[in-house]
């Protein structure tokens, strides 16, 4: 019997402060909203990122990337919606999707590496990390 | 003979509201370096961004990729180098290497659309601003 | 018998791109949480910060202040609460006060003032804006 | 004979990202300006904030404020003057005025105050950093 991939949606709405000249959302704050989303997702997981901390763990981004199909504008109700790969031994690639009322505005993905806090070298994932990631994570 | 290539590099001083909780820029902020690099280079290569949008044309970001290779730390001076590919109809991706002293930092690349900024659609790049990018394109 | 006064209070997230390598809330984003409470009092009180758009006004902010007295941090959640003056002719102050289970953070104000969108001139708050702000209103 | 009193003046190029949809600096990025400002006087006056910090101190901003006069827009070259008071036991504020081509756009102050950074509680200035900071204060 196939697991069911649990997923993660994170609603949101844009401030005025993130749009720009042309009244969109300005193109590096997507980056900051995937950042959000992942966040809560971590939050739902693993219980936060703080935990992953406390245990002498820590994440870096390695890659972003985002394409950006049609504009959000200030203060639509958008949907962040957060898809992982599954884990390869110290990195975690997660695929985010940004949609207002089911269409498409961005999407793109990025790359964590989970680090030894004190030595800030690449570290294996702790396995209860691995272990609450797993059911979010697809192909 | 070939024609020399025009190398175009962007300083920047990391500002402290860029640094996040682990003394690094934080990574959306990389797309704003590249963007204001980019904007230099348009005021280098065809006047201002100013004068494409007195012109009826505007640019849009489709894509943005950041790979961060190497932190830069707050109070720090780098440089945003900017290589433009060649024009294509109407788009435009720039590659974008962040460096500190030498050592490459981030590198990634925008890809901009040109629009007719009335109507909002695809356009093709004015004549003068294709002959005024072209010798700081690369392959 | 005196009318009941409105409050409005604002729940926030912190989120790690607004905090500094001392691990606090940096000091220019309380601006920004001031501002997205602001628009959501205004969405509450008048529909929306656009209707008012639509019918040819618009707001700028004059004058920002605040008062840190503890910080925020990553992750924590926070109360915007929001308590404009009664309106003058044409601008609104509204004091702001970010409190964290209670204790209060920071507090502040913004002074808006209405204009005409056309002429980009001061210009008096239509009745039906003073008339349904007036219940969030106290001295 | 009357010391004379040393300027600082911070020039500054305004970022697309700054901008909001009315086309102007959104107000809370002027804290961000007297902020870098301030980091640059801090260079010129002790070295760097670095310096304070190497020397178990550091600095926490208690107080901002701006009033907003007309507005800045992209691309425009501004200038960030700083005008400290002179240092109290353990606090500095600091006034800020933002001009473009002699005109003044905002103006506001920051008040710093020192702490001891292990302690995290507030430190009477070291003599040095009063001493080298004295040439540029003003009543």
């Amino acid at each position: 019997m196939p697991s069911r991939r649990l997923r993660f949606v994170q609603p949101l709405r844009v401030r005025f402060a993130e749009c720009d000249m042309q009244g969109r959302v300005f193109n590096a704050h997507y980056l900051t909203y995937f950042d959000l989303a992942h966040t809560e997702l971590l939050r739902e997981a693993i219980g936060s990122y703080q935990r992953l901390v406390a245990g002498g763990h820590d994440l870096v981004v390695a890659e972003a990337r985002a394409r950006y199909l049609a504009p959000a504008h200030f203060d639509e109700e958008l949907e962040i919606g957060v898809a992982p790969e599954p884990l390869t031994t110290s990195s975690m690639t997660s695929h985010f999707t940004v949609t207002r009322a089911g269409a498409v505005l961005t999407e793109g993905h990025l790359r964590h590496v989970c680090i030894d806090a004190a030595r800030h070298a690449k570290a294996p994932w702790p396995d209860w990390v691995r272990d609450r990631l797993a059911p979010y994570a697809s192909d």
